[in-house]
């Protein structure tokens, strides 16, 4: 087994997702072409999810590989990107073709879903990790950003939060074989959605967004850092998965809703909760008492 | 040691290099935001670098950072591409924050030396490695690929070939802990040039091209099979680097010069060598021997 015979199954698994109505060299080349619409800007962020760290290294295959592309996938919606295209650098310590296919498989099905194309990558031996490459448009100067939420703003998010730490804290997510065995909390953790139909719309409506990937109180405050504001929550208007608590709503990660301020209600296809009101004075409060900035966080 | 206070340290040392005439948004929010000119296409490729399978995991971090910028670079210069960015995946295992910083110098000199930014990434915990994603720009339609080989072209390779696998075989890379102390072996292993400026003349001269990354025979052959041809070589024309043999020349990866076909002599500002010309039939021979195709393979 070479990483040729590798890329071989994988792009055979792929099928036309490996290739879409921007794509003007697929894989196969030293690098993908993509032709970008005129008047857009380019997207452009990375997410490495590594085993053991970001998934749980014998989870079913499947399962990971529909999670590495939402997970990765959300930075666009944050954006307000569309029209995504993606590019995996997975690296393997052995060439196991059969779980390099359910891993594709996976990545096929959350590729269809948020209706982005995969049009490139690279095989490496090493550790079990996948490094996703994630790419999209927004129409020129356009792109949805951290740093406009204003005073008066209110803050909300998308979807419920917590689930997907309740289904951390509760373990056993490598029992988990396929995507109809999962009960909603594993749901929560394996089948996140990149938010990207909203995260469009949300251009035209929202001052400032960021998606919850590291927890809400950590997210909303680079949001609220990169704005120059605070925010006053109201703690029990936060929308809870059911199963989950507060203190993983606030502080639990990997949901990948969106967490956006509007001066206005936003009008999107999506629930949506609101969830407090941006203020001048720095720092994250609920009824006067600092929530401070408690989340995820990579060397702790 | 947060992953916040590690990024940044990076982006102050990346200091300018960090956004680019074309950056609109740089590293901060979720994605960085890039205008691409008008009539252009975007080129979008990803490589790992694993420790211990790519670089020595004890090798010097400025050296590990600048040959990771230009390995990866190389495939913008195989496609002709320029007014290149890059977004880089960084796990480790610890938080080491002067070994981050000596790697993002290294990185820093890489990108002034071929003219790229590092307009965004992501780091994580994890095994040592590098997912670097590069993208770059080509007028519409115009990109150089692997595929145009025509039979009576003549094959062609930039620099010298073999120096890279030469210094891997030699052994003691880790012993370097600066640029000052490479010996001309250790150079062409930790700083390759990605031939980006010649890429980008051949968009107008060469018919096919790819970076030798893996080995002279392995890519040609790539870049026969891609263009539904073979090649004839005369190994007394292939230009070896002074301490290597012909078999690093051949079968070593890692020097990242290019080879390109072209039906007439090309007009570059590097020095090239004619090695062979195309033939209709399939393979890679030399005097009527088939060469094989012996070069990396990332699971053998």
């Amino acid at each position: 087994m070479t990483e040729f015979e590798l890329i071989d199954a994988i792009l055979a698994t792929l099928g036309d997702r490996a290739a879409g109505p921007l794509t003007r060299v697929g894989p196969g080349d030293d690098a993908a072409v993509i032709t970008v619409p005129r008047g857009m800007d380019v997207v452009s962020s990375i997410d490495t999810l590594v085993a053991d760290v970001h998934f749980p290294a014998d989870a079913a295959p499947w399962l990971i590989g529909y999670r590495a592309i939402m997970v990765s996938a959300s930075d666009l919606a944050a954006m307000g990107a569309e029209h995504g295209w993606l590019i995996v650098g997975l690296t393997l310590p052995i060439p196991d073709v059969d779980w390099a296919r359910a891993l594709t498989e996976g990545m096929r099905a959350a590729l269809m879903r948020a209706n982005l194309r995969l049009v490139g990558g690279n095989i490496a031996r090493g550790p079990l990790a996948l490094a996703v490459s994630v790419h999209g448009c927004v129409p020129a100067g356009r792109a949805l950003l951290r740093s406009g939420a204003r005073p008066g703003d209110r803050v909300w998010v998308t979807g419920t939060l917590g689930g997907a730490a309740a289904a951390l804290a509760r373990g056993g997510l490598a029992t988990y074989r396929s995507p109809e065995e999962l009960d909603e909390l594993a749901r929560r953790y394996f089948l996140p959605e990149a938010q990207i139909g909203a995260g469009a719309v949300l251009r035209e409506q929202a001052s400032a967004a960021i998606d919850i990937s590291d927890g809400l109180l950590q997210d909303l405050g680079h949001l609220c850092r990169a704005s120059g504001v605070g925010a006053e929550l109201d703690l029990d208007a936060i929308p809870i998965t059911p199963g989950a608590t507060l203190t993983h709503a606030l502080s639990g990660g990997d949901d990948y809703e969106l967490c956006f301020t509007a001066a206005s209600p936003p009008r999107l296809g999506v629930p949506v909760s609101c969830i407090g009101r941006i203020v001048a004075t720095p720092g994250i409060r609920a009824d006067g008492n600092d929530l401070g900035s408690a989340g995820f966080q990579h060397f702790r």
